[in-house]
């Protein structure tokens, strides 16, 4: 196990690369895709499955996990790791996002965000000390910065105050990481300024300026849509520095996660195939199918027989289907592994390619049997 | 595999037998205990885990099973041993009993019982020969005669008629199996009676005069509580073939199954370590706790350090309490494999007891750390 955070990139086609971070509690292999970990546990997934899919790294939210468990709770149980039984790497959130989104009656000031509990109404204050406070709490090996995360469309002004603002909570974010970090654990910037090409870039240079191991790509997949988020990516990650890893925040569907690493991007988190997967639906080599659809009534056959995943190759279509329409727990439970599995898989393929010079033939691949557009 | 179906006794110990039944798709160890797999699923768990506990055999509701996903298109998959990727011993029940638990406008006469589905109000007919031929097209290895099971308290007559009528279903059943059956498959009669002596007598003579590979005690664990059912229990099952399996239905607690394998029980099935652990409840080797109890909240231990089972071994009490907190289904998941596992503990403990001739120093010593009456 290597003692520092690193990160080296062993092969690039095009604009895609594949590499590894090494930290103290594993390898990650990029391009990475993150089974998200909500409230300290990927829904309906025993950890070992999640591992047993290919997944080297869960992410944990902050939000979720300040107001339940607690912080505080979890680190006298030993840290996040332990409590959900992940020994492996785990990246957290900084909360920001999901305050945003989740929270009552919240409230942005220069210091930070303060909100009610979308859980008791309680009081709460998060400001990029206390965000990093609390991933410190959780131990988590990938801390991320308090960002403000404006939706798109905005006003280029907005998204100008907006971005600094996230750029001076960038510079606190490092301050308090470097107080309390843990040898090998690492804490990323965030690159903000919604579609607006020199307010990504200039965030990108106080962030730069500021130094980071690692930088994420935020304030994306709210809304605007896969070509518009391409195009931001196109003018974003060429300016990236080449020797740190890059994370998509919050992406995406199997199409998105293709088109986004041939531009660069290393790492990705989704709720998706876990979401999806509770829902019914299911990826497939041939593009999402939802199980709860009559026609799989009667199909016999599995979601993919070729499959080393048991969700996907010892339950046929029929009885998915029937567990789905029954309205039992194990329909959700398989769903989810299934699709966690498509996702690592796609990774591999991804990885695969890009060391092998094929990224094109891959992506013509995925897009032929798909019928999906990555662009 | 065995060609047929057997049953051996290996060892007794006072009225309590341990022993094997042989079916062609595997052995059962007895006493047994079948974790219920009501739609095709044992609720909230994979297969391979309640394979793991050290379940030899699990059982299936013909009722739920006959209206969805239905018995013929559980037969046009391949059956349901296929159907939910359990390819060991599956025993089914009549129908009977969910049929007047569950249904709607049901209307009982000679020829079997006619009713409306609870989950889509069509209407349906369950006689001795459609219940026979359902669990065949299940492909069942053990079948179950459909009967009549009274609440308790009844009054005497009552009771004599319901018994003689599912005396007379019984015969019925058999000759319906004798057409339907695949070698190796076996069809139980039931006992009934409610509680009272010479009633239970006179249905087992009337049962044995058919002649079963099995019989069952049903008609217990109907509300008239477990000194009632340990009575009953004791002026019924002395009068049992020795060298036939005896299932006490629906039954029971941990408390329950141990009494009544005193008392030469080797069967037993119930949805109470599945349900249980859905809503929080898990047993332990000290009685059951409910996880979502405050004081677990800060609680570092597993349920059971000392355990294979990961469920129960890898996960601290206050992270079970939390998931329940949450609401994740990872919460139910735990707890019905850990309680599943308790369950197969107990059997395994309880066989080998008998086998030693211990029982009475096993039971005393399960009474002292659960707190339990055994009577």
């Amino acid at each position: 196990m290597a003692d520092e955070f690193s990160f080296a990139v062993n092969a690039s086609d095009g604009g895609a690369r594949t590499g590894v971070i090494a930290t103290p509690r594993g390898e990650i292999r990029t391009p990475a895709f993150m089974p998200v970990g909500t409230a300290g546990t990927v829904k309906a997934m025993l950890p070992e499955h999640v591992r047993a899919t290919g997944a080297d790294i869960v992410l944990g939210n902050t939000y979720h996990l300040m107001l339940r468990p607690t912080a505080e709770r979890v680190a006298a149980l030993g840290g996040l790791h332990k409590f959900m039984n992940w020994p492996r790497p785990i990246l957290t959130d900084s909360g920001g996002f999901q305050v945003m989104s989740l929270s009552k009656l919240r409230k942005l000031t220069e210091d930070g965000v303060s909100f009610q509990s979308h859980i008791d109404g309680s009081k709460h204050m998060l400001t990029p000390e206390r965000s990093i406070e609390i991933q410190g709490l959780l131990g988590a090996d990938i801390q991320m910065q308090l960002d403000e995360c404006p939706a798109i469309p905005i006003e280029h002004e907005a998204a100008r105050e907006s971005m600094r603002l996230s750029a001076r909570w960038a510079l606190r974010s490092k301050n308090a990481f470097e107080k309390l970090a843990k040898p090998g654990q690492a804490l990323f910037g965030i690159v903000q300024g919604a579609n607006f090409e020199d307010l990504r870039r200039e965030s990108l240079e106080r962030l730069m300026e500021i130094d980071f191991p690692g930088y994420s790509v935020g304030g994306l997949a709210v809304g605007e849509g896969r070509e518009e988020m391409f195009r931001v990516l196109e003018f974003t990650t060429p300016h990236m520095p080449i020797e740190k890893p890059r994370y998509l925040m919050g992406v995406g569907k199997p199409a998105d996660i293709v088109g986004a690493v041939a531009r660069g991007i290393d790492m990705f988190d989704c709720v998706a195939p876990t979401r999806s997967g509770r829902h019914g639906q299911a990826w497939t080599g041939a593009g999402a199918i939802n199980i709860k659809n009559a026609k799989f009534a009667d199909d016999p056959e599995p979601l993919d027989p070729a499959s080393d995943c048991p969700a996907s190759r010892d339950y046929s279509k029929a009885y998915l289907h029937h567990l789905f329409r029954a309205g039992e727990y194990l329909g959700p439970m398989l769903l989810s592994w299934h699709n966690l599995q498509y996702y690592q898989t796609l990774m591999a393929g991804l990885r695969a390619a890009i060391s092998a010079g094929r990224l094109a033939a891959f992506i013509a691949g995925f897009k032929a049997a798909t019928g999906e557009e990555t662009l």
